[in-house]
């Protein structure tokens, strides 16, 4: 099978062409390939980078002897595309899928990566894949699992949209699915079944009824979030449904682990058959760290941004939990992020490039 | 391709060894020609009928000149098999697919359409396709399409299961979508969408709180049912879900049409956005008609059934449609219709065809 060919990226042009080009092939989880591709060819133009590969991650680092090591880390993936490709510019902003979440910070890493011949800490730079999808198949994970020692670092930061601002920790994550258990009847006689789908209705209730915390952690609010993402039953249209799933995603702060996590959805629907199919711990903001700070007064400096909370997961909770601080860092509205209007305005991906540039050269 | 040719049936020989043969030529709907073969054959054979064909529809017919016409009709197609054929007499039960919807009342009218040269009413026997599969697709709604002539008659009788009983007219079903209308946003930040699901409790909530009427029509009563038979929302895991859709299924009894039906159905669901995408009236039971009492009289005679109402649609509706007072009456617990454990007492095979041979005779 042939596919056309997408151009080759050009790092050392304009950073916001490159942001476009790189939207423009499109790479939803579980098909980046091409993207890893052209991402690798044009780090191997870097006679400076070393350039790694695992699976559709590839990282490059510089082995210039100095005292400490960043990484600075992107996804690849985007979610589905929402006939928002190839991108358009228009008024300053550039619109399409991956503009948001997280093809600017993408390009900004990777701009930078082959244009410093000499950052004044050594870098590693990480482009993976999966982050949009189930926590197991993310490619950070998987370089934690498998290649701990290429993320070896004292500080990380991840280009995740912030406005250009700087946002810390993240909140974690777990999914659940409830399950509702019924018999099934032919619907002309119903009174003979127990309808499965009717019986969600009383979980859906607890959901609406359900207030959300926000909680302070290192002085920054997180505020939590408890929903259905996904609802399912019934098998034909002349079948009382005797299995109803209705998946539901707790976003919760960082001031809790993932146990605690799962009691307190166990506890909102005690009654009922739930099974939790995915989670992932959150990370404190770590702003108390000195690298962390050192960071924020580089970059907010230059963007003129201000230190929020995370509200979304985020992959440097992985790196918190190496014990490594990081920090969230790129251009977009992150509430922009996923939405069939995703846009970013140009003028954030050229202040973030500027800001990551005047931290690692000065 | 050629396939293992069944041997020709026996029309003229013990009716359960009829009801045998025919529930072993495998006919599940949209494959009914080899069995529609075999039935055309045998009413072939028969100089005093008139044999008409279209598609895998068979008709035959008298032309004695009676007063009075009577169609008795029965369907040739099954569900698909679940590994429960060839049939096994077991305990004077025939098991197997076919066995009671309706493969026995298919070999009743056969047995009688050969054998009886001077019934008192001109008969019209009609063996159909398609019956276990969508509305648009059934060969008796076919024949009122394009061969009309061909289903002129006073009175009508489906060999539907009843249990050697009989059933009167049938509910209409309407069938409709219960549309929820959100704003989609990444679950992390609830707080900027509108959650579809979640709306969802409150159609769902109406559904429980609803208490289905049981309605008295002509004596018969008949037990309405409203259900979700499907429910879908959500895109994915992360995303708040900006749509979701229910799907009802009103069975209603046949003292109201499908307009009142789908009235019932808005004004329940008043305030959302209610699609019907399926709807096919009911049958009312038809027992003040004199064919429909003195018919009612010389089965339940013979067999010892009641009449009862018909809970689940049924083709009778579309003799209702044309005019013409319809009831089902055949060998086999309806219960039983398309369970892997599918099985009809031998008994009501002969005394069904007693009864219809009583009825046609005297």
């Amino acid at each position: 099978m042939t596919t056309p060919q997408a151009p080759a990226l050009d790092p050392r042009g304009d950073v916001v062409e490159l942001t476009r080009a790189i939207c423009d092939v499109p790479s939803v989880s579980g098909d980046e390939t091409a993207l890893a591709d052209l991402v690798e060819a044009a780090l191997r133009t870097a006679p400076h980078l070393e350039v790694l590969r695992d699976g559709d991650t590839v990282v490059a680092r510089t082995h210039l002897g100095r005292p400490t090591r960043v990484v600075v880390a992107g996804h690849l993936d985007t979610v589905p595309v929402a006939d928002n490709l190839p991108t358009r510019l228009q008024d300053g902003e550039l619109w399409g899928r991956g503009t948001v979440d997280m093809k600017g910070g993408v390009a900004v890493a990777l701009a930078l990566a082959v244009r410093l011949e000499a950052p004044t800490s050594d870098v590693t730079w990480v482009f993976y894949d999966h982050e949009e999808v189930a926590a197991d198949l993310n490619g950070l994970g998987r370089l934690v699992r498998e290649h701990p020692d290429w993320l070896a670092c004292d500080f990380a930061v991840l280009g995740e949209p912030t406005n250009g601002g700087l946002e810390g920790g993240c909140k974690g994550t777990l999914r659940a699915e409830v399950r509702l258990h019924g018999v099934a009847a032919h619907s002309a006689r119903a009174w003979s079944g127990v309808n499965a789908v009717h019986a969600a209705g009383e979980v859906l209730r607890r959901l609406e009824a359900y207030t959300a915390r926000d909680v302070e952690v290192d002085g920054l609010v997180y505020r939590e979030c408890l929903e259905a993402v996904l609802i399912s039953g019934g098998t034909a249209t002349n079948i009382v449904p005797d299995r109803c799933v209705v998946t539901v995603n707790y976003r919760f702060a960082p001031s809790i682990d993932v146990a605690q996590a799962e009691a307190h959805v166990r506890e909102v629907f005690a009654g009922y058959d739930v099974v939790v199919t995915d989670a992932a711990p959150g990370a404190r903001p770590g702003l108390d760290d000195p690298a962390a700070r050192q960071f924020a007064e580089a970059v907010l400096a230059v963007t003129g941004g201000r230190p929020e909370a995370k509200q979304g997961w985020t992959d440097v909770a992985r790196f918190s939990a190496l014990g490594v601080p990081a920090v969230n860092f790129g251009p977009g509205d992150p509430l922009l992020a996923h939405t069939d209007d995703e846009r970013c305005p140009v003028d954030q991906v050229v202040s973030s490039y500027e800001a990551l540039r005047t931290w690692l050269t000065t």
